[in-house]
Formats: C-alpha cells, structure tokens, sequence
C-alpha cells in the first residue's frame, strides 16, 4: 500500500518532519498550515532532515521540492489527497473542526491520520461525516529518525483502514504497533510517563539530582532499551533459563518495588525543583549542539541495529 | 584513586565482567568462588569480554591472564587486597556473612564493596567490625559494557570511602552517580520497575502484546534514552523554550497520563501470559544471538556517544 498524494495537516516539527518521510518515500506532499512563515520553516526542517533520510538509505538524491507545496489554503492541500496526516494542535475541539474541513475538500475513503499523542481517535472521529476513515497514527519525535508508529482505531474505524495504514507506515521503514484498545497516551507515552513519574518522585525527594536521573537511564537501562524492550532485556537477564526464569525467581523484587514507587504531584515547588536541575544539567553539556548530538546518535544506533538484526 | 590488588567475591556473570574491567585497568584481581568451575567460567567470560574492551578503547593487548587468580579460598583472594568487590547471592543473610569472613581476612581500612541491586547498604553492614568501609556499588549488565554505576552509603559508611571509589569507578570509565538516601532499588531499576510495572499492565489489561510492547519501547522512546535521560530529553521536546515550556504546557498531560497508570499484579496467568508472549517475541528473532547483537549494539551505541559529547 502507497499513497502518491499525501496531505499534512500543520507544518510545525511534526508535520515537516512527516513530509521529509513522504517525500523520500517518492509521493507529492501538499502541507497547509495558517503561518505564512511555514513554508520557510518547512524548507528549513526538510534540509536538516535530508542528509540524515540519506544516512538511513532511506532517501536520494537532492530534496525534491518540486513534489512538495507549502499553502495555508486547505482545499489547495487537500486537491488530489489520497491519504492526510494531521498534525494540529492537540485540542479535541480543534482536532474536529480539522476533520471537519477536511472533509469538505476530501473524496469519502480518503484515510485521516491524526498524529495526536493525547487524544482518542474515538473522540476525535466523533460527529464526522465518514468515521470510519478517522484514525490515530501517531509518531515519535523526531518522526523520520524514530521509526515507531502507533496506530490506533476509534470505535467507528474501519479495520481495512488501520491494516491499510499499518502496510502504508511499514513501507517507510516505520516500525508499525496496532493498539489493541484505546488508552491515553497509548502506548510509549504511558510507559514514558511511568518512568517520568518515578524519576520526578526521586528528584522530589531528594533521593537524586535531575542530572544523575537522567545519567542513571542514559548510561544503565536506557543503552539497552534502545536495542530491545524491557522483556527481552529481562529474557537475557534470566541467562539460560531466559524469561521464565527470570519472572520465576526475580518476579517478587519486581513486584517490591513495585510497591516503593512513589506518586509525586507536579506542585510548584517540585517544577521549579526540577527546572533548577535541568539548568544545571545543561550546564554540563554546553558547547553541544543536543538537538544534532541526538539526531547522530540516533543514526548510529539505527545503523547498529540494522547490521546486528535488531 | 585507583588499586592495584582487587579481591572478587564470586565468579558469576557480574563477578566475571567486573574482573574483566578491573584486569583491563591494569590491576592484579583475585576471584573467590566456591565453585571449582568458576576458573573456566571466568575464562570464558573474560575471553568473550576481551575485544568488547578493546573496541572502546578499555584495554590492550591479550587478556593477562598472569594477573589473575581464581580461586576458591577467600583467605588467599582477599591476601595484599586493596578493594573488594563482592558479588555474591543477593540475600542479607549471605551478605553479612560474607561480610564478616572478608574481615577477618582484610585490613581495617580495605574498602568492601556491595554490588547487590536489592538490599541497603545499612543492613549488609550492620554487625561488620568496621562498617565504614561497606557501601554498594551497583553496575547494571554486563558491567564492563554498561558504563552505569551507582554509591550507595549506609548509616554508617565513612563518606571518604564514597568519595575515593567514585574516583576510583570514575577513572574505570564509569559513569557514577552516588545515591543520596538509601531506597529499594536504588535509582535505575526503580526506574525500570516502574516502566515495567506499565509493561505488565498494558499486556495484562490486552491493550498490547508482548512484542509490541518490547517494539514500543525500542523503537520509539528507548531509542533517545540510549543518548539522553528523561529531563534532558522533554528539554529537547519543549523546543526553544526548553524544559520550563514543556513542564509548564505538556506537565498537565503527563499528570494525566500518571493518573491512569495500572497496578498490575504478577498472578499466575499474568505470568503466564507475559511467558507465552516472550515465546512469541523470541520467534521473531530466530537465528539471532540476541546476546550477541545486544553487546555488539551495546559498543556501537558508546562509540557514537563518544563521538558526539553524549
């Protein structure tokens, strides 16, 4: 499944960073956005993103802007549209208008795909005219360097468009997830707040600085997440007897902590608690370009992973 | 601050790995295990562990074997010893025992260190002759590749102890962070539990599989986790405004989403669900040396972050 004329819907990071995604993939990208300035932006974002499409081997040659359009005009992005992502504010009364619009410049089966990281689809879908079509394919920032996709269905989804959608993203190089119900945040939000709301508690109780939170994920179980997920970890970890024994024998300390984890409120004294550690985190890294730091970063591990099968 | 004559208590898996970086420092290192196998155990792991070293650039030449002994007499590992580090059965009543049987074999003044995940340092020393000198030194694994390690004090560790093993770990190249309240877990794998604790709910309540869970991980926020810690990485998430913007814009989601997180509990089927789902996982991997592939992502992952400042 391809689609040769894609719509985005918002030409902020996300939306530019999808058309960088669809233009290497070949299709003619038409991105509206109301900021007669995005059409700079766009140019900007898919410049950077480019030279590290091509590390990836997922791009050649120069950026073709001749296959891309940059209008505030909906009806002019949505002419021809064979598929729309969507990458508005994160509103729920936004999100509908947009799909309102949309649907008026739209033929019935178009597929509307919203990059929302908070909202349900079933919310979103709600009162359009073909609900069906509506989904939530949602990435990870910066979406052409992440490769997961969560899709998720609305109550009204129809399920050809969700495997439709899971071969379209998987033909990009995406790595493709299809949640099984709706939940907030999904899936790797959820988890990521999970893990945020310990590392606040820790901070918040003086148990550990901002920085050493972060040193503590970034140079321990973080450098093997990003070559597999906790229960592969936990398999190697339970050496010849694999998962079943770790879940067997170490299970009950998981469990223990478990019941230690702590549930911290964002109260102010705890943001600013937490603004003072991150600035004198930073001060760690100045004279380092983060944003390019981590983008390499993430280039090699992708590389890594490709040559090892992971 | 660094030793010339380190003493190991056990020759497992951490035991070994330890010994391959201490060895690789240049130190003499004297394994004590009860097991007479240990010997070619410790061998073998060294010799597995030898270019993982050498390809960051941690040691040179063959394994010098002539500076290491195996042994199963702890009088003789703990003989000219400077540091100890005990990686024995993570049991309090072991712990303390080993404790004892290590002072009577060392000076006042020999640093004991623990690397138990799960016990306080306060309860492994309590009843030591000299309990100033025992505190916890936790690597994740395999130490000699990940480069986390995290101090912990009891009551009573003398905090010069602390501060010369951080330098000590420290010019290991380590990464040390040195845990300000003792808490279960210490600060790492209470992160981890409670992403896992997530993990487990989501697989238990159907909202995803195993493998998409493991897949969400990996290929989505695990990715920048390998490079930068939570804070750092919602700094990058807030754009030009930073952290303060993203804590003070996107702080009420991420209280949302840590009002819906699950408590799952490890019942008999949700083991066994989580077991039939590793299974399921483990078959995409077929053919894959997943230990393998995990070390050699592992060295590719350091070697970017080394190029990049991370």
């Amino acid at each position: 499944m391809t689609y040769d004329r894609i719509a985005i819907v918002g030409g902020g990071l996300i939306g530019a960073s999808w058309a960088a995604l669809f233009l290497a993939h070949g299709a003619h990208v038409a991105v509206q956005d109301p900021d007669p300035e995005a059409e700079a932006r766009v140019a900007r974002t898919l410049a950077a993103a480019w030279p590290d499409l091509q590390a990836l081997g997922l791009a050649e040659g120069p950026v073709p802007m001749e296959r891309l359009l940059v209008t505030t005009d909906l009806a002019e992005a949505c002419r021809e549209a064979e598929f729309v992502q969507e990458c508005g504010p994160d509103r729920i009364a936004v999100k509908r208008e947009i799909v309102a619009a949309l649907e008026a410049h739209l033929g019935a089966a178009v597929p509307i795909a919203s990059s929302t990281s908070s909202l349900l689809a079933s919310d979103i879908q709600e009162g359009a005219a073909h609900p069906g079509r509506v989904f939530v394919a949602h990435p990870f920032n910066p979406p052409h360097l992440i490769p997961l996709v969560e899709l998720v269905a609305g109550r009204a989804t129809d399920p050809e468009v969700i495997e439709a959608a899971r071969a379209f993203y998987g033909g990009l190089g995406r790595d493709v997830i299809v949640v099984r119900k709706e939940v907030i945040g999904h899936i790797a939000n959820r988890l990521s707040a999970a893990l945020y709301r310990e590392a606040v508690h820790l901070v918040a109780e003086g148990i550990a600085s901002v920085a050493d939170v972060d040193r503590a994920v970034a140079s321990g179980p973080g450098l093997r997440w990003a070559l597999m997920g906790p229960h592969l970890t936990y398999h190697l970890g339970g050496g010849d007897g694999g998962f079943r024994h770790y879940i067997r024998h170490l299970g009950p300390t998981q469990a223990a902590r478990w019941a230690e984890l702590g549930s911290p409120e964002l109260t102010e004294p705890v943001i600013a608690q937490l603004i003072a550690g991150v600035d004198a985190e930073l001060d760690e890294y100045a004279g380092t370009d983060l944003v390019r730091a981590r983008d390499a970063g993430l280039i090699a591990i992708l590389q890594a992973r490709a040559r090892q099968g992971l």
